[in-house]
Formats: structure tokens, C-alpha cells, sequence
């Protein structure tokens, strides 16, 4: 499976391309950042975004893109910013029929590094061994976009498992409330047949 | 001018096109509200109302897209999943060569009811009387978008202005400083001659 991890940005968009094999390994296909310039508009700006998506969509053609989720209120203009460039990331995947799943940051750090509180440095640290890079990714967001990609394989196969089990436990509800239902309709039928 | 206005959001994205005539007479070519289904991914929420927008786009061809700014951080969960649908708006505008413009709720109020403090309401009442309109647009996104498009027809050009004047203070500024800079090196040379 080949996912494309995308730490969204306006002036800095990290891209990882990786591809999990069996078991936990996992290996770097491509990684990079997207800049665009701080005086484009910002329509200009998600269309650079949107462009270098679609074209990373058609050059690695992944199966499924991890987003990482913003919930940061520090500064609600580049909160703001990220999270439309994320919009973005997510309608280009849409477009192609492809899975998009948003990952916060905490369940990032957890994959990679075992505690949703690590910092920066730990989770480069941490992706730069696990998918046996010479060197670390630079600058953050690369690695970032990386660790979203790890995460993405190797919580989603638990994550698709919970979905079904979900599901299945809530038919089994349903097929027993109609049995309930129907159960407590003919006690009603046989009470006015008693009369 | 036809401008396209859009409130944007996932449960309900107000659409209005208006024309600007001459003055401030404006009139409405269309409204109407996008929803999305709640239980919807993300993902393809982003990708109906972009559907939506280009075909919008297609049909009333506006020359201009005015977007209402996102501030609010009383729910950041709606924040974001309205700032994404405004990106999306803002790139589907940006792909076709269409400016964009983002304004604020309180300079659209401003400018359909001359305070940037009225209500709901107001703006509906003032939209309805300003565009002739026969009943009150319902819900208040469709008022909003058609408020937004006005506010765009009304601001623009003052807008278009006020950079243009600046660009050209600019340019003088730049020249003064060149011209000066000529003169201090004209003056070093003198006294170089002069020694």
C-alpha cells in the first residue's frame, strides 16, 4: 500500500510518499516541501497547493492520502490558511475517488514515536530510522509528512477493523430491535385475540 | 459587473449572483443554498460544493468571486470545515483566472445596511429592498451570499482606487529616492574633484 502524507501549509507544504511492505517495514518513495510566496493572494496560493498535489497524485499515484488535522487556535489567520490548503489537499484527493483520512497531530507522534507527546526532533529522529533515510528530512514539515504517512499505514488497517466491527455490532442491534418489535406486536395481536 | 457571493460553509453554502448597473442600482440573477450531508466524509463534502461552485461558475459566468472572511473561534471544528469550503470556492475561482476577494461579515454589513454591527435580519431586509427582490431570501446564507456580492460591486471600486493611488505613491517615493541618490553621488564627486 502507497499513501501520500501531506503536512498542509500555505508557506511550507510537507509531501511523503511511503510504501508499507509487510509487517511494519516501511520505505520512503519521495519526499518534499511546496512553498508558495507570502504576497500571492491567497487564492493563488491554494491553486500552487492544489497544482503540486495533483501532480505528486500523478507521479506517485498513492492509494490513499493522510492529512494531518488542525486544531491549533495560536494564530487563527495561519490556522485558518493550513486548514484551506488541507481543504485543498483533501478535494484533489476526492476528485480521484481516493481515501483521504485526517490524522491529528498527537496520533502522528504516537505512531512514529510511541508517545503523542513527543517533539519535533524526536519524530525526525524517529522517521528518519525507521525508513532508513541517509539523512534526516529537512525542514520539518517534511519529516512531518513522512510520520503521517507511517501513521496512515499502520493505523488504518485497526482503524478499517474497528469500522467493521462497529458496523457489524450495530446490525446485530438493529436485527434485535426488529425482533423485539415484531415479538411485542404479535403479544399484542394474541392479547386482542384473547378478548 | 456580475459577482458571484459566497457564505461559505458544508452544511449550508449561500450562493447569490448579482449585477452591478450603473450607480448603486444592483440586481439579482440567482440565490440559492448547497448543503452537504453531515454524515459525509470531509472529503467529499469538500468535493460537492465544489461541484457546485464550477457549475455555478459555468452557468452565470461572473467576473469576480466575493468570499466571506472567516474569524469566528467561538466553534473551531465549524471554523475550519467553513474556512475549507471558502478554499475550495477561493481555488475553483483561481483556476478559471477569476479574482477573488475576501470580506469581512462586518465590512459586508457596512456596506448593505451602513452599519458593521446590524443583525441578521437587517441585512436580509436591506438585500431584499436593495435587489427588489419580491420575498426575503431564506435562510440567511442566501441573503448573506447576495449581501456579499453587493457589498464586492460597492467596495471594489474604491478599493481598485485607493491600490492604485498607493502604487503610484509608491513609485514617486521610488523616484525621489533614486533622484537624491544621484544627487549625493553627484556631490561626492565634486568634492572628490575639487580636493
Amino acid at each position: 500500500m502507497r499513501v501520500l502524507g501531506v503536512d498542509p501549509g500555505l508557506t511550507r507544504c510537507g509531501l511523503g510518499v511511503v510504501d508499507g511492505g509487510t509487517g511494519r517495514t516501511v520505505s520512503c518513495v519521495a519526499v518534499d516541501v511546496v512553498r508558495t510566496p507570502v504576497d500571492a493572494s491567497l487564492a493563488n496560493r491554494l491553486l500552487q497547493v492544489s497544482e503540486a498535489i495533483e501532480e505528486w497524485l500523478d507521479r506517485y499515484r498513492p492509494e490513499a492520502v493522510a492529512v494531518e488535522r488542525v486544531f491549533s487556535q495560536h494564530n487563527v489567520r495561519t490556522a485558518m490558511g493550513t486548514a484551506q490548503a488541507g481543504g485543498v489537499v483533501a478535494l484533489a484527493a476526492a476528485r480521484r475517488g481516493l481515501p483521504v483520512v485526517f490524522h491529528t497531530p498527537s496520533e502522528v507522534k504516537a505512531a512514529v514515536t510511541g508517545s503523542g507527546r513527543a517533539d519535533k526532533a524526536q519524530v525526525t529522529s524517529m522517521v528518519t530510522r525507521l525508513l532508513n533515510l541517509p539523512h534526516a528530512p529537512h525542514p520539518a514539515d517534511a519529516a512531518d509528512a513522512l510520520a503521517l504517512a507511517i501513521c496512515h499505514l499502520w493505523r488504518e488497517p485497526m482503524r478499517a477493523r474497528l469500522a467493521e466491527a462497529e458496523a457489524r455490532a450495530a446490525e446485530l442491534a438493529r436485527t434485535h430491535r426488529a425482533r423485539l418489535a415484531a415479538a411485542a406486536k404479535a403479544a399484542a395481536k394474541m392479547k386482542g385475540a384473547a378478548r
